[in-house]
C-alpha cells in the first residue's frame, strides 16, 4: 500500500513483531500476528500464531478484545483466511466480532486459503493490503518461499576451518567449531521442520540429529530427521533412536527428496551434508541459503564440507551474496544468499 | 606507571596517534609520536618519525615549539634514543632544549639505541615511564616484537573460497576475491618491508608483488620482494622488473629465510603463499598472524591455500584467535594471532 499512515505502520510493526515468535514452531503453517485497535484507535488486542493446530492470530486477538473490537481495525500479518482448517476461517471471526477495517500486509498464496480479502470487503468491511508488506515477508520468508516455489526452503549448513576442511584425514571432526556456534546450530536446527545428511555422514559421525540443550538433552518440537542415498543404515545408529521421528529416503536426486519432504509438508529443510549430498544439492541450483561457521583453524589436509561441482577453471566459481556475518566467541558465522533464486520444484524445468 | 594523571594520558594519546602516521613508512625504524607542553601545560609542538632517515619525532616537535620548550614536558611513545644515527640522539635534543620532564610510555629494547632516560635523568630531568603502554606497544607491535624476538614479524595473507579453496583445478585463481578486499590487500603490503612467496607461486602466477593503485599502477615506496625455493625464476618474470628491488632466497627452510631477511634489516614480512611455503611457515610455527580474505562462493575442488601440515585426526587441529572480522564488499576478512606466540629466531631452539 502507498501512502500508509505513520498509524497503520506502527501496529503492522507490532504484528510482525508478534508474528516473529512463532516462527519454529507453526510448521506447516505460516507465521501470523494480529494486533486490534478499537473505534477510538486504541490498542484492545494482540495474538500470533504460536503452533501448528493451535488457534490463529486473529482468533487469539479478537479472544483479548472481546467487545471493544466492534468497529474497530484488525491489523494482520497476512492475508486473514478463508479456510475452515483445525480451526473456523479466520475472516468469519472477524465478520463476527464486527470488525470495520482490516489492514494486512501480504497476501495469501496458498490457494486453498486465499480469498479472505474479498469475503471481507462482500461484507462491507474496508480492507487495505500492502502496509509493511516487505518486513511482514522477511518474517514468513520460509513459508511463502515454500508456498510459491511448491518445495521446501533449503538452508545449506556446514562447518569449517579457514583452509575448507570438515574432517580430518582419519574423518574425525568434533569440534571444529567453538560452543557458542555449537549452541547457535541447535537453535536454527529447531527453526526447521527437516534436518538431512547423506547415509556416509550417519555411517561417518553417528549424529543423533535432534535439537539439544547445553547438556545435549533434547529440547522442545524435534524436526524430521530425514537420511538420503542408498546404502544401509544400521539399526544402531541414533538417528534412529526414538528421540524424533526419521524419514529414509533411499534417492541420490535432490529434487527427488524435496518432492518427498513437500508430501510431508516440509516448509524449511536444513542440510547438514555431508560433501555428496551437499554438491548434489548445489548442482541442482536447489540450496536457497547457506549458513557457514568458520573456526579459526587450519588443518591442512581432511576432507572439504563439499564434494566436486565439476569446476575446472577460476570460471566456474560459484558466487553468492553475503547476507549477514556475525561473530560467535572465536568462531564466524556466514549467511549467503543466491545471486538469482534458486531452482523451483522441477530443477531441470529451465526455470 | 601507575596512577598516570588524565593530562598524560591525554596527550599520551596524541603522540600515539601521532606516532600511527608512520606506519608503513619507517622501516626498519620504529613508529615513534611526539607531543610537547610548555611550562603552563599548553601544547606548543608535535611531531611523528615520518619516514626512515628523516627526523625523529622529538626533534620534530622540538622543532615547532622553539623556545617554549624550556621547562615543559615532552610525551614521547618510545623512551628516546640515546644513539647517533643518521640523526643525533634526542636524549640530548631534549636536554639542549631545556625540557623538564619526560614522559614515555615503552621502554626502547633495542640495546643500540636504549639507555636515553637514563641519560635524562642524569641530567636533573624528571622521566617517568609506563602511561599508556599497552596503546603504544599495539601502534609499534610489528617492530617492537622484531627487536624482542630477533627476527621479522611475518603475516600470512590468503584469499580462499569458503570451501577453502585458493585455486581452480587449472591453477586459476584471479579473482576470487572482489575489488575491495583486493585494494586492502594492498594496502597492508604497503605497510611491511617484504613480500614473500614461494617458486611455484611465481611460475604459476607470474605476480608483481608489488604495491598497485586501482589503475594497477605503482604507488609509493615498493616492498623488497623475496621469492623463497631452489626452482629457477624466469628471467621475464614480472617479479624481476624493476618497480621494486627484489631477492632470491633459494632455501626451502623458514628461520633460514627470516635469518637472512632480518641481515637485510626487514621487521615486516608479508607471506602471500603458495600452500607449499604456507605450510612451512606454520609447521616451523613462524607465522605472527593470519589474514584470511573469504570469498562467499565455492569451487568444490582445486587447490588449497595451506599445504600439508601433517594433521591425520582433529586433535591435530591448529587453532589461533580471531582478532578482527571486518567485511570488505561481499568479502570477509580474517585476522587471527597464535594462541601462543610464536617461535623466536632459532624455531628448533625449544622457545
Amino acid at each position: 500500500m502507498k501512502n500508509a499512515s505513520p498509524i497503520d505502520i506502527a501496529w503492522m510493526r507490532r504484528a510482525v513483531e508478534l508474528a516473529s515468535h512463532g516462527i519454529g514452531s507453526t510448521h506447516p503453517n505460516p507465521v501470523v500476528g494480529c494486533v486490534i485497535t478499537n473505534r477510538e484507535g486504541h490498542p484492545v488486542g494482540e495474538g500470533f500464531h504460536a503452533i501448528s493446530g493451535g488457534p490463529h492470530a486473529e482468533v487469539e486477538a479478537l479472544r483479548m478484545a472481546g467487545s471493544q473490537a466492534r468497529g474497530g481495525t484488525a491489523y494482520v500479518t497476512l492475508e486473514p483466511c478463508n479456510h475452515t482448517g483445525r480451526t473456523g476461517p479466520c475472516s468469519d471471526a472477524l465478520i463476527e466480532a464486527g470488525i470495520a477495517r482490516v489492514v494486512y500486509a501480504v497476501p495469501d498464496p496458498n490457494r486453498e486459503a486465499s480469498g479472505g480479502a474479498e469475503k471481507l470487503s462482500s461484507k462491507n468491511i474496508q480492507v487495505e493490503q500492502g502496509v509493511l508488506q516487505d518486513e511482514a515477508e522477511a518474517v514468513n520468508q520460509v513459508w511463502l518461499h515454500s508456498i510459491r516455489v511448491g518445495r521446501p526452503f533449503v538452508t545449506w549448513k556446514f562447518a569449517t576451518t579457514l583452509d575448507g576442511r570438515s574432517a580430518a584425514p582419519d574423518r574425525s571432526s568434533r569440534w571444529i567449531t567453538g560452543p557458542l556456534a555449537r549452541a547457535d546450530v541447535h537453535r536454527k536446527r529447531a527453526e526447521c521442520d527437516a534436518i538431512a545428511v547423506g547415509t556416509q555422514t550417519v555411517l561417518d559421525d553417528d549424529p543423533e540429529l535432534t535439537v539439544r540443550d547445553e547438556q545435549d538433552n533434547p529440547v522442545g518440537r524435534q524436526p524430521l530427521r530425514v537420511v538420503v542415498g542408498d546404502r544401509d543404515v544400521p539399526v544402531t545408529a541414533r538417528v534412529r533412536n526414538d528421540r524424533a521421528k526419521t524419514l529414509l529416503l533411499p534417492t541420490h536426486d535432490p529434487a527427488e527428496v524435496l518432492r518427498q519432504l513437500d508430501d510431508h509438508q516440509i516448509r524449511h529443510l536444513w542440510l547438514e551434508g555431508g560433501p555428496t549430498l551437499a554438491a548434489a544439492f548445489l548442482r541442482a541450483r536447489l540450496v536457497d541459503q547457506i549458513v557457514a561457521y568458520i573456526a579459526p583453524a587450519v588443518l591442512g589436509s581432511g576432507f572439504s564440507a563439499i564434494g566436486d561441482l565439476g569446476a575446472e577453471s577460476i570460471d566456474h566459481l560459484r558466487r553468492f551474496h553475503l547476507a549477514d556475518v556475525t561473530r560467535l566467541g572465536d568462531d564466524v558465522r556466514l549467511t549467503l544468499t543466491p545471486l538469482e533464486p534458486a531452482n523451483a520444484r522441477t530443477p531441470t524445468g529451465g526455470h
